[in-house]
């Protein structure tokens, strides 16, 4: 500030001020408008939220009303079955019993369908309306208060201007002065040297024609000095109100800079603080109560899910045929078994050994035992068989086949996602192999299985043989 | 047995165990029945559990293309408002970062859904099918080996009654052989008691006469003798027969006792296996087919639930406002700080406080200086209040209000869990006093608000004062 300046005059520097603060003032405009705009986008959004989710209620409502048909639907019939076929029964095998915790699984999930639905309407839905509605106001109010600030701020620059043109103008006024002082001191000195120069050119001659020339000459000079001072005073005068008002700018200068400084800094940013004066906290409270009610759609649903996976883990088929047996016991019991009748008072009910008849019976015996013999040892391959094929079957029926999880490996396009998919349980080619091999091998063991039956129901037909005898002691 | 035999002739006996039998009969019926009726049964639930999935499939797919038009509906609007509003200004604020978490959710869930539904159709229900024919075939051929093994058995029956009545033949035939011997027996000893009885009564008396009677009498016992050795004969053979005849029937007995044994303990229980032979296995992996694809539905839900609770936990206004001005840097920037413009040429840039001047700025400086800390103190209050106030809004707009698992506690009646969920989010009476309250604050705040920006502003406003001057310092 102190270099040596460069002479400007007040319409230039006017003109360079006037554009700066028309700069500004397009700033403000545009921040307002900005608002605005944010304003309107987060309405937007707030009522897009609110589209989003009465849609999604609909939609999970129609989905709920839907498995809830389908639930009732299929329970209608087992109650119906059970009614007719069952209740008296009360057979509820273990696939039975997966059966009903499918049905009633569906039945929560619609459950739990329609709460999340109600949820949506009658919850999530009016937050994000508050939430609109309280933004709206927030925004009114703020820019209210930004209006205020920015007029506040346009008079400050408004200050300026006038305390720059005030120092303008005492500064020409001063410079004027000066300029006039310089004129005075000027004519001053040329009619003091004027006066020099006529004394030493005529000494004493026509002395009384002279001295009326240098009365005349002297009110002049003083007639100058009393101008010069009085320009002096005058410039001394506008000096000083030139520095006031140039102390008046320099401090209005660092006032407005100030101001500037505070609006754009400080201010701008509290108006958006308060236009999200708890907007975000409202937002997440929103996103917490739909995301509560989705995990515990999730939790409800995992909860199912165990009780059914527990159900099949217990699929068994020794206790249902049990259950089965137990219920029919009518025509599963055994029958009494058979006594021996005694004819006409025939008093000997055990078999009779002595002589004659000894010797035939040990001949049967033997034969039968070592056909026994033979029949056991046959017995014995055809279990070993049985046992293999069985374990075979049982390895082929509970193979590891279940985990879909690479169905749901979420790639980012939507196509690789359904050609995942779309190779099905059945297009596999490996698998109609297995089935093929299956049936196979069922159909060995079922080959297997009967000649078993029969093989040792022949050792029972009568004939009777002895080893009958030896049985008696089985409980029956 | 061998205690006194109650007589009890053959077609008594023969009745007795025809019944028997007959209910035996009536039970081998009643157990092809029941199998039959199992069949039915397995192949009906195993309908219905295709059916089921069939129309589960159905409406998976309804809901999955509900939510994907639901997600596409916003999406493309989302990206049509970033076309001509965000797109050059990148300002992906926090809530709606938000927004577009949900749309991506929502997409998920379709297609979650869609794969759910092709799982079903393409895996689910073939295996059911699959299951159906096994569980058919199975039981056919389990039908056949039980109709094989009841025809073997009631052989066996008849065995034992072709036994008994040959028993009966012959030990009615020993019997017979036994009276008549005993018959012949009784002959015999009359015969011989009527000649000792005559020997003494004629000691030599017409001897001639006595001998020839002697002789006829004597050939008579021998007949008599004869017969009796002749039924001797016959009853020790019939006797034996008998004795064999028994000996058979009670071999029979416990043959047919033990075939019946085996056939109600051991081979009914063996076709019931033959029958469920995997069914309980494939059902398993079928159960465990359609749990993994909810699992995966589940944990994919689960997946992008979380990453929306990430998303909601970040919703933060601070980096929302400096995202916001730094895209819109050009209308927030503060402009460039006002400098000194010196007028024509005025080479003096900085305050001038030389007398006369510095008294008149001294007392402004002092003037300004006790407002200064009127005011400081003043503001000091309004920040207490704001503070305060500002506290009591964040409290109630983060009031941890947003756990709905309350509306999911699943009570066995469903209108007990319809009037859980119906007492909504805004139907609550301390909701709206909450709202009402939070209103007033929100006003109250805004109230200090401005008049702590019109106090610092009036500070800063012209007259400017010297504290400007010392905040020369503030980098701008």
């Amino acid at each position: 500030m102190t270099s040596p300046a460069k002479i400007r005059k007040d319409k230039e520097i006017v003109a360079e001020y006037e554009t700066q603060v028309k700069e500004i003032r397009a700033q403000l405009v545009e921040q307002l408008k900005c608002l605005d705009q944010q304003c309107e986008l987060r309405v937007q959004l707030l009522q897009d939220l609110q589209d989003f989710f009465r849609k999604k209620a609909e939609i999970e409502m129609d989905y709920s009303r839907n498995l809830e048909k389908l639930g009732e639907r299929f329970l209608t019939k087992t109650r119906g079955t059970k009614d007719h076929l069952l209740k008296k029964e009360q057979v509820i095998s273990s696939p039975l019993n997966c059966w009903n915790l499918m049905l009633l699984q569906v039945k929560r999930e619609s459950r739990d369908h329609a709460t999340l639905s109600d949820l949506y309407l009658n919850n999530i839905i009016p937050r994000f309306a508050q939430i609109s509605e309280d933004s709206g106001r927030l925004f009114k109010k703020s820019k209210e208060v930004g209006v205020q600030l920015q007029e506040d701020l346009l008079k400050v620059l408004n200050e300026l201007y006038t305390v720059m043109k005030t120092y303008h103008m005492y500064n020409t006024d001063s410079i004027n002065a000066e300029s006039k002082l310089k004129e005075a001191e000027k004519q001053m000195g040329r009619s003091s040297r004027q006066e020099d120069r006529q004394t030493p050119r005529s000494p004493d001659t026509l002395a009384s024609i002279k001295s009326d020339e240098k009365v005349v000459r002297r009110s002049s000079v003083k007639k100058i000095e009393k101008m010069k001072e009085k320009r002096q005073a005058k410039y001394t005068e506008n000096k000083l109100k030139a520095i006031k008002a140039r102390n008046e700018y320099l401090l209005a200068l660092e006032a407005t800079n100030s101001c500037v400084f505070k609006y754009y800094i400080h201010d701008l940013s509290d108006i958006i603080d308060c236009c999200d004066l708890g907007y975000h906290a409202s937002l997440h409270r929103a996103l917490r109560t739909y995301l509560s009610a989705e995990q515990n759609v999730e939790t409800s649903k995992h909860t199912g899910l165990e009780t059914l996976e527990g159900a099949a883990e217990i699929l068994e088929p020794n206790g249902d045929k049990q259950k089965l047996m137990e219920t029919y016991n009518n025509i599963f019991c055994p029958p009494a078994r058979f006594d021996f009748q005694s004819h006409m008072g025939d008093t000997m009910g055990v078999m009779c050994a002595q002589p004659p008849v000894e010797e035939d019976l040990l001949q049967r015996f033997q034969q039968l035992q070592s056909r026994l013999s033979t029949l056991t040892i046959e017995n014995e391959e055809v279990k070993k068989t049985m046992g293999a094929t069985l374990s075979t079957i049982q390895d082929m029926v509970t193979v590891e086949d279940y985990d879909v999880s690479e169905c749901f490996h979420h790639s980012n396009s939507m196509e690789s996602v359904k050609s995942t998919f779309s190779e099905s349980y059945l297009s596999k080619p490996s698998l109609a192999k297995r089935r093929a091999n299956q049936q196979e091998t069922e159909q060995f063991y079922f080959t297997v299985s009967v000649s078993n039956f029969s093989q040792t129901s022949a050792e029972q037909e009568p004939p009777p043989d002895s080893k009958c005898s030896q049985k008696q002691s089985v409980p029956f």
